[in-house]
């Protein structure tokens, strides 16, 4: 580590530059890691279009879907060693506030997310809390590694859910999010159906082994109930952030079904409440991830249970990383894009 | 038990005439029920106001929160004796429908409600599958137990919210079926909010010794952080079937908190989903009961667990039951109007 290191620093405007700035090292209580990969998340690229600008500035380094390897500690860090490969759960909390008094850091009411209320990874070397670092299994893939905080994302949703094996679960939206849903939901032996749109985005699931269905041509419930006996679906995950998603999430879901609240949805849609007395349906929101989340992910991308070379479309050098964000904004195919930051 | 029994009959048009009809006998597997006391429910109103005429007809004995004792059992029929003390629980499942087969036989696909998609309590006998069957203790008073009912639908709630002692509940909506949750929340040891904006169930709610707001007076969500240190509202039951109140109950909430749907919303409200992402809320649906809510909501009523003789505020004879519709229909004051059948 030199005096200096290279960062792409988001300028606002659809821009990043790349810049050579201050070599960072760790306090008491940090790590430093040496990224290797940094995934595009769909939150940097509502970044990249302006929407963000009032809470991450312009002199921002983002980023937060990142491997690495430890670099260096900081004092009265103990249990890592340099040369180690790690990811970072980006999450860092108050620990005074009655979320976090109750043991739900994850959703602190003062959460600050590390590489948007932060500097993130998309640079050479990150300093991050140590308590945010989980050390990976040696002969992990490093680009693979990159996709554990997204598939923490569903390893939660997942867990949230109750999922147990063998029960039928619809995915609603086969974005990047939901394809990550549907492949964690059959890790844990779900019958998954997602149910998409867009219809390259189908052909990508069917690619990845998905029965889909199509609600623009055809009855979504007609089709869960001719898959499930007329039950329905024990689990929904509702990705989709629409007011078509929201309304498909009660007509496929089976009497006492799980439905799992992923989407962001900034608007309040109408939701059909009777469903919920009259089936004594359960609704519950999920945001973010857990330490275990992170360990489970970690084990599943090991394991190989999601598709990492399939799911990760694209892979760009950090010098290359407003091109990165320009593709991956008009690509109607891609999946996951990385930026190799080191090496 | 001669050949004719007095029944009181919806004919329609929010009239019910007293006749005398063929005195029922048990046939095999059923149990005839001497009846004692039959509440007045919302359904009944509902019926009452020809809003289910479609359903129930105008031939039908309504009436199901009913208290009695065995007066004959069927052939094949064991565990009852006549003269015990006992209460029906009003839910006849099918046993082949995808919930019955979950274990889920309250929310049956095929449900038929005993006392509107059959005849109900309002008349000297009612015949009833023994499944339906819960004796009661000796000393438990008749008129206090036709209260079992709807404390067991309160009881089912408070079980689905999964409430802990020292938890801070908001009840939205403090009329009858509030009231109860309310009570049976107390009871479980929850520290308890009642939220009405009529004025005279403030009173009423008041007199049970409930902290109350009226929303209609002051910022709802203000004066529960207040009282939870900006924290919320561990557990809140929206039973008021209003926008506003669907407003409320994400409002108040706490970090992870269970949200139980007890009202019944014929609309379809706008929800604030951001609110369950974000804070990952949980929204509960909850319908009638089970055997254990019936159970606890006995011994909750054997305990005095509820202010029985607050809560029943009218009684009057089958022969009234006319009037005591038409009285209950305008009262401002009245909680629970009670039937007594016998004697």
């Amino acid at each position: 580590m030199g005096d200096t290191q290279t960062a792409a620093i988001y300028r606002g405007k659809k821009t990043f530059t790349v810049e050579e700035v201050p070599a960072a090292t760790p306090g008491p209580g940090e790590v430093a890691v040496r990224i290797a990969y940094c995934g595009i998340c769909g939150t940097d690229m509502h970044v990249f279009h302006g929407n963000m600008d009032a809470r991450v500035g312009f002199e921002r380094v983002i980023g937060h879907e990142m491997s690495g390897t430890i670099d260096a500690v900081g004092e009265g860090v103990d249990g890592f060693t340099p040369g180690q490969k790690a990811v970072v759960r980006p999450l860092d909390h108050c620990g005074d506030c009655p979320a976090c008094k109750a043991g739900h850091q994850h959703v602190c009411h003062k959460l600050k997310f590390l590489g948007l209320d932060t500097n993130g990874a998309m640079q050479e070397v990150w300093v991050v809390p140590a308590h945010t670092i989980h050390v990976l299994p040696d002969d992990l893939k490093l680009d693979h590694a990159a996709l554990i905080e997204p598939v923490a994302v569903a390893c939660h949703d997942v867990r949230l859910s109750g999922l147990k094996a063998g029960e039928d679960v619809v995915v609603i939206g086969g974005g990047p999010i939901g394809i990550l849903v549907a492949m964690v939901a059959r890790d844990a032996g779900g019958k998954v159906v997602v149910s998409e749109v867009n219809r390259t985005r189908l052909a990508i699931a069917q690619k990845l082994g998905f029965d889909t269905v199509n609600p623009a041509d055809c009855d979504l419930k007609a089709e869960i109930d001719a898959r499930t006996g007329n039950k329905g679906a024990d689990v929904v995950f509702e990705v989709s952030g629409t007011q078509p998603g929201v309304d498909a999430m009660t007509a496929v879901a089976a009497t006492r079904a799980r439905i799992v609240m992923v989407a962001i949805h900034a608007q309040k849609p109408q939701i059909d409440l009777f469903q919920f007395f009259w089936r004594e349906l359960q609704l519950i929101g999920a945001r973010v991830y857990e330490p275990e989340d992170y360990e489970k992910a970690i084990a599943i991308v090991s394991a190989g249970g999601v598709d990492a070379d399939t799911v990760i479309t694209d892979v760009a050098p950090l010098a290359d990383i407003q091109k990165a964000f320009e593709d991956l904004d008009r690509s109607p195919t891609a999946l996951k894009s990385l930026i190799k930051v080191g090496g």
